[in-house]
């Protein structure tokens, strides 16, 4: 056929060696995720329109990066651009869940945006969250989780943390009108990026005055311990910072007692992340000395945004973290060799039935293995075995049978050994 | 908000308990594809238009049910309606992949069809193929794998099996003209579901004449066994039924080197499978004693469409099989009490502290564990482990701090004991 055989634009397979190594990282994501009492969820990838449009859901940016079409009863669907929307809609459609409702899901969301280096417009999410809990054990809980997902993986990494109540405090203390604070963290949450003078020229260019901006800077960028949240509290002597130090103080003290380790977190009070949403403690997460630089996991509490979608009066609190599966596979690659799930092939040399009763055996003793299909000879299936990265073959011709052993060979080493298929297991895990 | 909370007309969720029960069955799944050495692979729910739509792809009738939209480049995208047409261009596009291509997928895939018990607009699809072996083994492969996971599922079943090569060559033999083949094949298809009777009425009505139909009946219907086999290829005598035949009797073979029990495996020469494409083996698995009536598994070889589809001179030899999933699972329902993933909800009375550190050490030793994050009474926590469905407590209060250790209920029996917090693992698992 003329069609060009790829995907869409923004759109990627992953082929064996890929996708073993993803299967890898969901399934430790998931025995973490399962070992702190998150069950799974799945919904569905279309969507209502309405629902995906409504007024508290992602907003009109994304909306406009959203894929939409009709179904056969010209009812307008589209797919769904985060897990976040479709959690809100099983919340609200099914009010007998017992609270708190822990869970998980991991799955395919859509954005049909610009395409550059990181974003799909086909990508996976990976949301865990708590909903119905203001105790700050569910946040530390999520900060816990970071810990030993990413420890678990390998990586050296640091998780900082902030409250938005804290930075909401000092924007107050400064003296920034509350329908500016968003536009101030926008820029604030760039320091890292573009450093103390950037922040303080976009300030400038929003057009705030020289003197709250310098008191900001001093502020977000004191020396950060316990003590200083005394003298925060002290200084800003208002209720707002005074909750978001409190929260701070309960988010450090739980996580101690979960046995996050202090050289893993940093609290930041710079810290607010971009999204408006966010109401109490914020964190994320950044690997060192890898290529990936943005955050591998962010997240925070969201106490507003659920009861709102759901319009009931009562405030649904809520907590959770989004891990960034693609980076974090991306940072994988560089460290881990992806290997065949085949652990041996067994390759007949005339004997065909013999090694068919062979990798019957092994793969009933719960090894790995697959067979010559093609009816090729030694060689090509040692090829084949070498670009499959298949670690060990299985030779049986006719010495083999007669000695009612197997040739074990490591494809690494290119040792051999004659020995009773029984043993194989032995020697090869 | 207004809109009602709901799912688009047939998509559902999967909230926690079906979702465990999906995702174990999954994870058998994936585990016994492994061992036969399938590697995974993943391609993306949107696809091209013109890749969905093209003449060897799923055919007009798909296409009517086959949701479709632009990006913002104007370009035509579809939602994919099975797996096996991203695989087509997965192998058109990646020839380096070495032969034979073992792979599974297990995904989403839609079709804007009617809406009836067991079809859903949003599906799961399991698909496993050996792309490019002529080999018997690899048939025989599917055959064994279908009966290894039906039995780790704890199902009866029986698989069916049978040659479309054989069938075609007893349509040859009776004077079935070439071009009506399928026609006749997709009425004897339905021979279980509407009998003999019902079968000779559909062909008399499309006109075929009585004398080849009773020919056709008295051929499928005979006694099956390995006997039956020489005697049909003595009296057919014919090239493709010969082929058949020799195909059915290496299968035989193969599957019982392979360790497929004789109870479980029946050769049935009405069966055809519906689809057009099989080219040589057929196989289906049906449950007994299920309220499954329908195939939960089928399969057989397509020699030919990959190539097409590939547009090359070479012919592609392809075989594999498809579980229903959400069949599977409808089945497994019933016979399966789904629980909780938590294994223990750690229950603080007034020693929240305490309890935040037994949660923290249950979850270090694989404990999947849970505490309270509402600051609930016990007799509430109680409540919430009963409607989660979790099977054990530990309590931690005054009593037990002071004599270091914790009270661990059995929430079923409702008995409880005091026991070091070191000693509750052994007991629960």
């Amino acid at each position: 056929m003329s069609t060009k055989m790829e995907n869409p634009k923004g759109t990627w397979d992953l082929l064996p060696k890929e996708k073993i190594l993803k299967n890898k990282v969901i399934n430790l994501l998931e025995n973490s995720f399962q070992k702190y009492g998150f069950e799974p969820l799945e919904t569905p990838g279309i969507q209502k329109y309405e629902i995906l449009s409504s007024k508290y859901a992602g907003g009109s940016e994304i909306l406009k990066e959203t894929y939409s079409f009709k179904d056969r009863g010209d009812r307008k669907l589209g797919l769904r651009y985060d897990l976040t929307v479709p959690l809100c809609r099983v919340i609200a459609s099914n009010k007998q869940l017992p609270k708190p409702f822990k869970r998980y899901e991991i799955g395919r969301a859509w954005r049909d945006g610009p395409v550059k280096k990181g974003r799909l417009r086909e990508f996976w999410q990976c949301d865990v969250d708590t909903i119905g809990s203001e105790s700050m054990i569910a946040d530390a809980e999520f900060i816990k989780i970071v810990e030993e997902v990413l420890e678990e993986l390998g990586f050296n990494f640091t998780i900082q943390f902030n409250n938005r109540k804290l930075l909401d405090g000092i924007l107050k203390f400064v003296g920034i009108s509350e329908n500016k604070w968003k536009e101030v963290l926008q820029s604030l949450d760039k320091l890292e990026k573009i450093g103390k003078k950037g922040v303080r020229e976009e300030l400038e260019e929003k057009g705030f005055d020289k003197k709250p901006i310098e008191e900001i800077l001093d502020l977000v960028l004191r020396e950060k311990n316990e003590k200083s949240l005394d003298e925060l509290k002290e200084k800003l002597d208002n209720k707002l910072a005074e909750e978001g130090i409190k929260e701070i103080r309960e988010v450090m003290n739980y996580t101690k007692l979960l046995g996050v380790k202090e050289k893993n977190l940093k609290w930041k009070i710079s810290l607010s992340r971009g999204l408006d949403y966010y109401t109490g403690t914020v964190y994320e997460a950044y690997l060192k000395d890898s290529k990936i630089k943005s955050a591998v996991v962010g997240g925070g509490r969201y106490d507003e945004i659920i009861g709102k979608f759901v319009e009931e009066e009562v405030k649904i609190p809520a907590v959770g973290l989004s891990f960034g599966i693609d980076a974090i596979i991306e940072a994988l690659k560089d460290q881990e060799e992806c290997e065949s799930i085949v652990d041996v092939l067994v390759i007949p040399v005339g004997k065909t039935e013999e090694a068919l009763e062979a990798t019957s055996y092994l793969r009933e003793v719960e090894i790995n293995a697959d067979t010559d299909l093609i009816g090729r000879g030694i060689s090509k299936n040692l090829d084949y075995a070498n670009s499959k990265g298949i670690p060990y073959t299985v030779i049986i011709g006719e010495k083999e049978v007669k000695a009612n052993k197997v040739t074990l060979k490591d494809m690494k080493s290119g040792e051999q050994i004659m020995v009773k298929l029984s043993e194989v297991k032995d020697l090869i895990t």
